[in-house]
């Protein structure tokens, strides 16, 4: 298999997940970074690869593969070892209901778009954005507690890392640079200290991805 | 097997999704109305059964699931024909991806709690609501036809509904009671009218399902 290419920008958390969920399968590829903050996904370069203007992207197997949860789905069936996705139904649409609940209800609200739309658009103030910001993750994690506390073991779902703890670990990295208060969530910070125990996770956290690379 | 309660509520997207596949997959069901506008999903009762107090809520072979696209990708294992995702995983990658492209990339952003905030927290006026409303249908649905443009038939992928039209015809159905205009999205047009011709995503429709039930 040629290596695979990740279009990737440290800072985003949907690429943070596919970086995880890369080097928990142990397929070894090339970050390309593109910088969200100087507008490169907008060009038409990149939008003539990827018609969404998102990353992450990845080159794999002669396709281009993009939103990260479908990347990671891809990467589960590509690469059985280890599952991210437990083998039962009912196990499975639980941990997938766990990624969804960030990847779906808390992320897509506060990421850089969103943000550009608060403060340019509709000329929010850091502080109301701020709030807006804090106010989904702590809506979020509250209901993810909950889903959490019916079968964590140290990961959110049993004791080995699902693709819930991979869309887990970019949200709380999100939710402390925001200085979001975690303590009500004790489910979630122990699953988020498990993985990032794991070299899969450390080595995929943006400070070993950052724009000085 | 029991037959299966689906915790719906009428105008609500991902409920409307989730009736579609239901309906596809020619499993008979319960629907139980979770008023949103009365706040009813807020419930005690409600929470006890889905801490995250949002619709749908699937009961099925002993299980509560939730999130939308979490139930379906259940519902395509447990009954495999006709298929919603593409057997082949590159293809399978494609549909999940433009699946994702509404239900993470547009639905979130304007789903009642968001706009809820936007007018009652953030004080905006209607205009303002609508214009954030548009703007993401506008820019996400751009993005989505360029992406169906790569395999489209006379649905999204080819030529029978998939996951993507599931997530298709609820989105449209939203844009079109905010009077979003839709000439720019000739492929989602053409999948969205070869979906409704079918009845199980006609049966599935909010008017068929209204509070006078």
């Amino acid at each position: 298999m040629p290596r695979p290419v990740l279009h990737d920008y440290f800072r985003s958390s949907a690429a943070y997940r596919v970086r995880i969920a890369l080097n928990l399968k142990k397929v070894d590829y090339e970050s390309r970074q593109v910088d969200l903050r100087a507008g490169e996904q907008k060009s038409v370069e990149y939008r003539a690869l990827n018609p969404q203007g998102f990353v992450p992207m990845l080159e794999i197997d002669d396709r281009r593969l993009t939103q990260s949860l479908s990347i990671m789905v891809y990467l589960d069936q590509r690469f059985p070892e280890p599952r991210l996705i437990p083998a039962d139904l009912g196990d499975g649409a639980h941990v997938r209901a766990m990624a969804m609940a960030i990847a779906s209800d808390i992320h897509p609200l506060n990421n850089l778009r969103v943000l550009k739309y608060l403060t340019g658009t509709l000329h929010l103030d850091e502080a109301a954005k701020d709030a807006w910001y804090a106010h989904w993750i702590t809506e979020g994690f509250a209901a993810l507690e909950a889903m959490a506390q019916q079968r964590s073991g140290g990961f959110l779902f049993g004791n080995t890392p699902t693709l819930a703890d991979v869309c887990l670990v970019p949200q709380m990295y999100n939710a402390r640079r925001f200085n979001v208060p975690l303590d009500a969530y004790p489910t979630l910070l122990r699953a988020d200290a498990s993985a990032n125990a794991l070299p899969a996770f450390a080595d995929a956290h943006p400070d070993k991805h950052g724009s000085a690379q």
